[in-house]
């Protein structure tokens, strides 16, 4: 493979902490599997707004647009609660998103052997779990116009706008397809036709792409809130779930909930082939910033070591490499090697966040 | 208590069998109580679109407007799927939030004792459960303008809008502090404050009623996202949660997964007092319409039962006869009678819907 190029951009909370452990990982890659990355650091989020006064710079948005990847650690934090809207951490994230055009979110939610037990759900209920949400990013009520507050007579209004034109749904659509083809072949797309238009488009416009391009995939259709419902009473049901950008929010963080292992749980946001065929993409952590454990070296880095596991895989082609780093995490956690998140009653001192990291490099 | 005016709009699926046990008890409230109702019934969703050729009749819109308080089973079933948007079975249930503005939707998620098992959560994370779920109900994105689908170039572009007015906001976070207050006196306010402006606004909004009228009440924010997670990972964190109609919609069929027993959960609409001082009210079960089991006599008809109870409470101001009614409920439950939605394996015959309404007045 020719010299790949990562942006990093590690970003608030414990975004630093961990993104140091996928440093050492991708350095063992260039030592003893002869793949070399290019790697480049810089800012987002309010490490960005306390540098630059926003929580992206142009500068740093060019050379996300430049690369082959780019790798997010977290963004977000109390002290910048106060801060206007357009100039919120999230905002640099949306940004990304937007501009370099991620419609494609792969958020899995995967239940680790070793792990079932943290679970709040029962055990048998969860074991085994292996779903794959696919969440459309960059439209929908993130980024419709009109929005904003404004006045009417004398009080306020808020209005936001959800809007899907027939290819952004289309194309979302055949990311779903195309994954289950190589999973369970089985898509659950979830909206609310029931009572919005937008959400009628979105289930005729899934059929049509199903009918015309995927009919061997099975489809199904669920309304969102009982989507809801079915996550949390049968999550195994599911194979690939494809819905739209705010339900995926809200479905994702659940299913990714029901692991009982958050700190686990990586993400791929991928968009239109570049000029050398690698999709535009963005790997980040399921997990927030977590202002409340920073900087003490207790971060779990899993998440984050799994999400440049996704880069290997959908970025490079390096799907055996990803096998093996994820096998390299499997074992760690088989070991008994676990940080504070994941420690039970009786258990003995958690790792820290290096030594997570170190005992994933012994394994590779 | 003068003779109070009740409307049946039992509807479609196992709706009309859940109704005649309510019908039974109302009967008994009659004839043992000295609490006489002057009972109507009239058509709702797929039933009424049978007859009159849409999901609401005007003379039905009417009599919902008359009453003091309206009793509906549950609507919707596939016979319906294809019908015009107009005409499907959900847009009777939603004209009449709107024309009744029935803007506080009460839905308790609450774990009864005897059937603790039958969450998929672990028994400890759910024992006990007792959120109480408000939800704007006529306004958000189900009614929100412009909506609707059209043509842009060549391709179909769909839409919905999100409006929230200041008032709107206001008047469903005191429905939730006075609970509160009755309550254990928390109310969480869950929005995407981070990604959309009406969720500035309503956060807004809900922190300045909370100063002003409400600040002996705990007050706390979160994201709608996070929210899924937290009711999944410890859902006794909550007292109250207030949200508005889509995300409610969704929080709240989560949570009410989260008891183990669809079958038994109620719900409240309540809009603002009428002249005799009771509010605008609508009672119906959370469950659907369940077309799978309609007319078997299996359904459950409890979760319909104490829709009547909670009917008893906040349109009667009989709170000691809700008891008396939700305790019958337990009482039959402790008893091990069950309709099939609650067995368990080596459970003997299942109750029918018609042995446990006997049941219930038995217990009363
Ligand atoms: C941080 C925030 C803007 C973001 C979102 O709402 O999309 C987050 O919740 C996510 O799911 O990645
Ligand atoms: C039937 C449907 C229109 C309704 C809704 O979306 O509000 C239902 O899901 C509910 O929660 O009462």
């Amino acid at each position: 493979m020719s010299t790949a190029s990562l942006l990093i951009l590690a970003g608030d909370g414990i975004g630093p902490e961990v993104m140091a452990e996928v440093r050492k990982i991708i350095d063992w890659y260039g030592a003893k599997r002869d793949l070399a990355f290019d790697v480049s650091e810089d800012l987002v989020g309010g490490a960005a707004y306390d540098v630059h006064g926003v929580p992206l710079a142009d500068e740093t948005m060019a050379k996300a647009q430049a690369v082959d990847a780019v790798l997010l650690g977290a963004v977000g934090g109390p002290k910048y609660d106060t801060l206007d809207f357009s100039l919120k951490p999230e905002r640099g994230l949306l940004r990304l998103r937007k501009e370099m055009d991620l419609f494609a979110n792969l958020r899995p939610a995967q239940c680790f052997d070793a792990l079932a037990d943290f679970s709040s759900l029962k055990k048998d209920i969860v074991a085994g779990l292996d779903i794959m949400i696919v969440r459309e990013l960059t439209s929908g009520v993130y980024f419709g116009e009109p929005r904003g507050i404004h006045k009417e007579g004398n009080e306020r209004v808020g209005i936001n706008t959800q809007r899907y034109t027939e290819s952004e749904i289309a194309r979302v659509a055949r990311s779903a397809f195309e994954l289950a083809k190589k999973r369970g072949n089985k898509v659950c797309s979830m909206e609310k036709a029931n009572v919005m238009e937008s959400g009628i488009l979105w289930r005729d416009v899934v059929t049509e792409i199903h009918a015309a391009e995927y009919a061997d995939v099975e489809l199904s259709h669920m309304y969102a809130d009982a989507g809801a419902m079915q996550l949390v009473r049968a999550p195994k049901q599911f194979d690939v779930i494809v819905t739209d950008n705010l339900f995926g929010d809200l479905l994702s963080d659940a299913a990714a909930m029901l692991t009982g292992s958050l700190g686990m749980l990586p993400s791929a946001s991928l968009g239109l082939p570049m000029e050398n065929g690698r999709p535009k993409a963005l790997y980040e952590p399921v997990h927030g910033s977590a202002p409340d454990i920073a900087g003490q070296g207790k971060a779990n880095p899993c998440a984050c070591i799994l999400s440049f596991a996704m880069a290997l895989r959908y970025s490079f082609d390096q799907g055996a490499e990803a096998d093996r780093l994820e096998a390299a995490v499997n074992q760690v956690l088989a070991q008994g090697i676990r940080t504070a998140d994941l420690m039970q009653a009786g258990d003995t001192a958690p790792a820290s966040t290096s030594q997570m990291g170190d005992a994933v490099i012994a394994a590779l």
